[in-house]
């Protein structure tokens, strides 16, 4: 079955979506059975010779209005961005029957009321999983997985360029001014960062999602917003002095009858996991009557994070689109008949690192015989820790840090070396991530 | 509409599951328009006049085959746990038509391929979110959000149990067969607990989910399975020493040609966030080629967190007997018949603690007035910080960390405070989440 799909707005997520859908064909077919095919791609710049992803695409245009007008296209992919240009192409995209996928969060959050009335009206599906979180799966696990819940709270970082400066302010020291310029040289800020820095694309992200987490519209002008302009390296030293770190923070939380909802910079502990969201990442504390506490972290923004999420959301329109059985997700997430053959590793056939712990009586020559064994199994050492402290009988740990090594000559090399009169008792290993 | 489930199994999970039918029934039919009613339980040792939550159902037997023979039943939950009994209940259901739904990983791990075949045969769908990670959404989005992605690797925290006897370890410096006895006594182990702490239940969920995520079925028996009985004190000690942590973890990766599962003990860096993933929280970090690493955190098991995963999948699977239309699921996740009224708040509205930042002269008396208006305006201090060091104009900093106050207060204070003389440069106001 072909899902025909025309792009409006040739971008950064607009180029990672094409990417995805040429590299990852095998893969959309084998879960969803679908081939999808873009026929269009409308763009006010663009240039055909200058990019080999646009080679396979049939019909490039300046003209939105010959995608809208084509028949043929099942589904439009609004990545234009901006409010008054994208909010005209998508009512006229649902008028004409056409399903929409959009990662436009300022659109969204400020005219997302009657964009979803009017394709309610017209029994047409708009996705939007792109515009919040990037690559973070956020709206569909609100919408579907934790449906059952009454969500009590949620707490985001939800803006890329803002949690970059913060933690290159709390790593580096230095003033945001100075960050600030350069991550815009770097192109992780916006020549115009106003959006990102003063919390209002975080103020977009928070009243989608605490529309859906809340069952209720959250009018983006009601949201108190505050950003990070202000936050100085000396506040970042106090704060690390509590054990705590400063984050800009989107929160929104549903009491009996009141919702507050609020974008600023916040002060955390260490020990939250949502300090340890670092750079450009995003996440979702969510807390829930049922399933309590849930998070949810990845990449927040980027052709390829959020271009995957549009595809995701055109998949699951075309599972729709399909639907009318039961079937309208294989059971594993895939089709039986796309199975491959894989040849399934052993344990032996795995490389690793390792931690071996010797239990060793205290000689001179123990380290030189046990790391000659070692090397003669092409195993490398990165380090050897002795405690010298907790010898008792003669007896002494003697650890071993490897590189990464086939299991198998570990093993061997250990059954060697666990036969010398040297060692006093089974070696222990356990294996290392670097 | 109504969809009828009948449950078979009414332990900690089936009780969690009833729980959350009865106290959010209305947030259910909020998200998906229906009225879920458990017609039928069946349980060998059930006792209606123990349970008032059993009150409520209107059939109540130890004959499982009466909820199978039941036409109007369109769900079998199965919840009984355990190998023959539940595939035997499982198959038949399936033939006379009816979905399931089931949190049983061992019977997935084992028979997992026959079931779905024969689910396929028969147009049946079967959920079995609440098989792996509890409340986490790991199933589904593997399914959907992460479809159209190669997924590279999985690390997989996924047994509570072991989580939690390693959390214990490590914080109280006690061996593993200490923290076992007393976690058998607070309930969060078995009085069997061979399939937690040898890691057989992580194997059984690692191959359910790395089937899903490698497109391709993972048999149970090929995957390499080490517990976590032979970590002692030493070990974690010296993986401290290392600045690293030894959590049990479910790995699984997929190269060109080749796959490799296994779950055994492993060290990981204190700065990987699975490291901070403490007690019975499990999680699953996933590296794919498009979206790159995102992770998944939550409570793994109990009635609540599973019991919700099972509600959900329930829910699913109503919008799929419903579906034909392209509305399976609302726009944003709830129908907006349903919406509700709520006050949204303002931001002086909103309670928070507090970090403030005076810029003041070095004069004495100064932390008093401050703290005398602060005092007058109802905000408790919890601390005070001063660095001495930094003062230079005779100005210096001076901090106040507050317990959870109205907002308006805090700013009509600093209003105040701000036209003192004392007071050299504009305050600096962070809110604090303790």
């Amino acid at each position: 079955m072909e899902i025909n799909v025309g792009l409006v707005g040739y971008g950064t997520v607009g180029k990672g979506m094409l990417e995805i859908l040429i590299n990852n064909g095998n893969v959309i077919r084998k879960r969803s059975g679908f081939d999808i095919v873009v026929r269009a791609v409308a763009d006010m710049n663009i240039d055909k010779n200058k990019d080999a992803l646009l080679s396979t695409i049939p019909h490039i245009t300046r003209d939105v209005n010959q995608l809208l007008d084509d028949e043929n296209i099942d589904i439009i992919v609004e990545l234009i961005g901006g409010i008054n240009d994208a909010r005209d192409i998508i009512h006229k995209a649902i008028v004409r029957k056409k399903h929409i996928v959009t990662a436009n969060k300022a659109l969204l959050a400020m005219h997302g009321e009657e964009i979803f009335k009017l394709a309610e009206e017209y029994d047409v599906i708009v996705g939007f999983e792109g515009s919040v979180g990037g690559g973070i799966p956020i709206i569909r696990v609100l919408k579907e997985d934790l449906a059952v819940n009454n969500v009590k709270e949620i707490y985001g970082i939800v803006n890329g360029t803002a949690n970059y400066i913060l933690t290159k302010m709390e790593k580096e020291g230095k003033e945001f001014y100075d960050v600030l310029g350069e991550a815009q040289d770097m192109g992780y800020a916006e020549s115009d960062p106003a959006f990102d820095v003063e919390g209002i694309d975080s103020a977009h992200k928070i009243s989608i999602i605490s529309s859906i987490a809340f069952c209720t519209h959250i009018p983006f002008h009601k949201i108190y917003t505050e950003g990070i302009t202000n936050i100085k390296q000396i506040d970042i030293a106090f704060a690390k002095r509590l054990n705590c770190k400063i984050k800009l923070l989107a929160i929104a939380k549903k009491y009996k009858e009141d919702i507050e909802v609020r974008v600023h910079p916040t002060i955390i502990p260490d020990r939250y996991i949502l300090s340890k969201v670092d750079d450009v990442y995003n996440a979702f504390y969510i807390r829930c009557g049922k399933v309590d506490r849930t998070i949810h972290y990845g990449r927040g923004a980027g052709g390829s994070p959020t271009g995957s999420a549009v595809v995701a959301d055109i998949v699951s329109i075309a599972r729709d689109i399909k639907s009318c059985s039961s079937k309208r997700v294989p059971l594993l997430g895939f089709s039986k008949k796309f199975d491959n053959y894989y040849h399934i590793k052993d344990i032996n056939e795995i490389y690793s690192a390792f931690y071996l712990r010797f239990t060793v009586v205290d000689k001179p020559k123990v380290m030189s015989v046990i790391s000659g064994i070692l090397g003669d199994h092409n195993i490398s050492i990165i380090s050897a820790l002795q405690r010298g402290e907790l010898s008792s009988n003669n007896m002494m740990p003697l650890v071993f840090m490897t590189h990464e090594v086939l299991a198998k000559n570990i093993y061997d090399a250990v059954n060697i070396i666990d036969q010398l009169d040297i060692i006093k008792d089974k070696t222990v290993i356990i294996r290392v991530e670097q």
